[in-house]
C-alpha cells in the first residue's frame, strides 16, 4: 500500500462504548483511515464476545475483495523486536520504519507489554518515543493493550496483526521488552526475529539461554556510535564466537543462518545493510517455504492459546462461588486436610461433560 | 514441632516414578523424615491425577489424628519473602531460619521460581545458599519445582505449604523472586509478606508500583552493614518520607500499620527485631481476625487458578489438533480473513455444555 490518506488521523480508543458498523469501519480501514484501524484493534483486544464478532467481521469485510492469490503471506512481512529496557528498540524502530516509509512502503509498529512484570523503561512511552515515525501517513503505531496477561495480549496482538494486514500494511513489527517469557510468544506471532542489544555486557551472552537464542534469527547490537564503536565490534565478535554466526554490518551471510548486525539508530549506520537482510530473509523463507511452515506450526499453539481464554471465560461464566459446594471445598482447605486439586476437582467434575473427562 | 529426627535425611525426589503407600508416607512425615516429606511434595508438584490424589492422601492421612482444635491457623506461620534478585534474600532467610531453629522453632522454606523469567541471580542455587541451615535437623528446604507457569507454581506451592504444615513446621517461609507478579503470587499464599530490598537505589522506590506496596507488610533494608550503612539509613529515611510507614530497628510499631526494617543477614543487625516483629504482627493478626480473613479470600483466588488448570488439563485432553475442524480453522487463520476467536469459538463449543454458555 502506498500513502494511508493523511487526512484520516486517529482520534482515540473510545470504540469499545459504541461499536460502529463493521462495513463502514471495514470501508474506512481500506481507505486509510487509521483511526477506525485502532477502533478495530480496541474491539479485537476486548474479550467481551460481542466485541470478538464485530472483530471478525470488519477483519472479514476487509479482505474479502481480495483475490485468492493474495493471502497475507503474499505482501506482508512479520518482524518481532525484542530485546531488555534500554536497549534501544524504540528508537531502532522509529529509525527502521522511518527508511521504510520513505522508500513507499507501509509500516505497523505494535507493541506488547507483558503486563505486570519488570519494565525498567517505560514500553508504554514507546508510542510518544517514536515522534517522526507516528506522524507519517504511511506508519501506523499502536501501543499494547494494558492489564492483559502474557497469553492474553499474544491472542489479541495476533489479531491485531491481521487487521494491519487488512489495512494493507507492507510491514508489521512487533516490539515486545524482553524478559524471557515474551520471546517465545513474540516468535509465535513473527517470521523473523531480532533480539536488540546494547554493546557490551556480553560476558554471559547478557544472560540469554540457549532456548531464547534458538527463537532469535537475528542478534541487533545498537548504539554502535561515537565512543561505543569499539566496544560494539567487541561484543558483535564475542557473540559471534560464542554462537558461531555470521557477524554482518552489510547484508551477505550464509543463507538459513542467523546473524549479527552492528547499528547506530542514532547516526543511522547498518541500518540500511538490517533493513536489506530482513527483506532477503523474507523473501528467501518465503521461497523455500519456512515462512509458510513456521505460520502454520505457530497456529496450532496461537490457536490452542485462544481456546485456553475461551475455556476459562466459560469457567469464570459458570463457577460459583457462593455455591455450598465451593464453600464446603473452602472449609477443607482451611482445615488444612485437603489439597487444592482434590478439593476442587469434584466442582469441575458436575460441570464438564463426563464423557470427555481422562 | 520441636525436631526432626535428624537420623532420615532427604535422599533425592524419584518418587515420582515409583508412588508409595501414603499411609506409610504419612507415617514417614509425622516422624520427621525430610525424604518421605520431599517425595510427597514431588507427588503435589506433579500434575497427574493419581499423583495429585495421592499427595491428598497423604495429607489426608497426616492430618488425620490432630484434633479439631487444632487448625492450621492454630500453629503455622506463613511468611512470604520476596524482592529482585542480588538482594540477599536467601543469606537473609539463613540468618532467620538459624535464630529460629536455635530457639527450638522448625522452619521451613519453600522457593519458588516464575519459570522462564529472567533471574539474574539464580534462585535454584538458593538450596546450596542456605547451607548451615539446610543441615539443621529441624529445618526444610525445598527448591522451586522447574517449567512451570506462575499459576501451576502457585497451586503446587500452596499444597506444599499445606504439607509442610502438616508435618508440623512452625515457621513456613515462601522465597520468590520479584518480578511483579510473583509479589501478587506470594501474597496469595502467606500471611505476612516482606518485601527485601538493597540500601541505595531508592530514588524511584526501586521501580515499585503502588500495587506492589498494597501487598507489602514490611520492607527490610538488608545490607545494613559496613560502609553501607549510612545509605541504608538513608533509604530506610526515604521509604518511611515516601510511605509514610513507621522504620524499625526493633519491633515496635503501631498496630496494623507497615513497616520498615533495617537489617544485616551479615552481621545480624536487626534480625532479632525482624523476627519479633513478625511473630506480634502474627499474633496479633490471628487475634483480630485478619489472618483467618485473608485466608478465606485469597482461597477463593486458589481454588479458581486451581480450577483453570484442571480445566485446561481437560481441554488439552480433548482438543484434537488433527480434526477436520482444527485444520479448517488454520487455513481461515493462514488466509487472514477470520479472527483467532471466532475460528477457535465453534470448535470449543461443541465440547462444552451448551446450557453453560454465556
Amino acid at each position: 500500500m502506498s500513502g494511508i490518506n493523511p487526512s484520516y488521523r486517529k482520534t482515540g480508543h473510545d470504540s469499545s462504548k459504541t461499536p460502529s458498523d463493521p462495513s463502514h469501519l471495514a470501508a474506512q480501514i481500506l481507505d486509510g483511515n487509521k483511526a477506525a484501524l485502532s477502533r478495530a484493534i480496541t474491539l479485537a483486544e476486548s474479550r467481551k464476545k460481542e466485541h470478538q464478532e464485530l472483530a471478525n467481521q470488519i477483519l472479514e469485510r476487509c479482505v474479502a475483495n481480495r483475490s485468492e492469490q493474495q493471502t497475507p503471506l503474499s505482501f506482508s512481512r512479520r518482524i518481532g523486536i525484542t530485546g531488555y529496557p534500554g536497549a534501544g528498540k524504540s528508537t531502532l524502530l522509529e529509525a527502521l520504519g522511518m527508511q521504510l516509509v520513505t522508500q513507499g512502503v507501509s509500516v505497523a509498529v505494535l507493541t506488547v507489554d507483558p503486563t505486570g512484570l519488570r519494565t525498567d523503561g517505560s514500553i508504554l512511552g514507546d508510542k510518544t518515543r517514536m515522534n517522526e515515525l507516528s506522524k507519517h501517513p504511511s506508519a501506523y503505531i499502536r501501543p499494547s493493550p494494558s492489564s492483559k496477561s502474557l497469553g492474553g495480549v499474544t491472542t489479541s496482538t495476533y489479531t491485531s496483526i491481521q487487521l494491519c494486514e487488512a489495512a494493507g500494511f507492507d510491514w508489521v513489527f512487533v516490539e515486545t521488552v524482553g524478559v524471557g517469557q515474551s520471546e517465545a510468544m513474540v516468535s509465535l506471532m513473527t517470521d523473523i526475529v531480532c533480539l536488540v542489544l546494547i554493546p557490551g555486557a556480553g560476558d554471559d551472552l547478557q544472560g540469554m539461554k540457549r532456548g531464547l537464542i534458538d527463537m532469535v534469527d537475528a542478534l541487533v547490537i545498537n548504539k554502535s556510535d561515537g565512543s561505543q564503536i569499539d566496544q560494539a565490534k567487541q561484543t558483535a565478535q564475542h557473540y559471534q564466537q560464542a554462537l558461531g554466526w555470521d557477524s554482518l554490518v552489510g547484508s551477505d551471510a550464509r543463507p538459513g543462518t542467523s546473524v549479527i548486525h552492528r547499528v547506530s539508530a542514532e547516526t543511522g549506520e547498518g541500518l540500511e545493510g538490517l533493513l536489506d537482510w530482513l527483506q532477503k530473509r523474507w523473501d528467501k523463507g518465503l521461497d523455500s517455504g519456512s515462512v509458510q511452515r513456521k505460520r502454520d506450526v505457530t497456529l496450532d499453539r496461537l490457536m490452542t492459546i485462544e481456546a485456553s481464554h475461551l475455556v476459562k471465560q466459560w469457567m469464570d461464566s459458570v463457577l460459583d462461588l457462593s455455591s455450598p459446594e465451593w464453600q464446603q471445598a473452602k472449609q477443607h482447605l482451611l482445615q488444612g486436610n485437603q489439597t487444592l486439586s482434590s478439593a476442587v476437582e469434584p466442582i469441575l467434575r458436575s460441570l464438564l461433560p463426563s464423557a470427555h473427562r481422562q
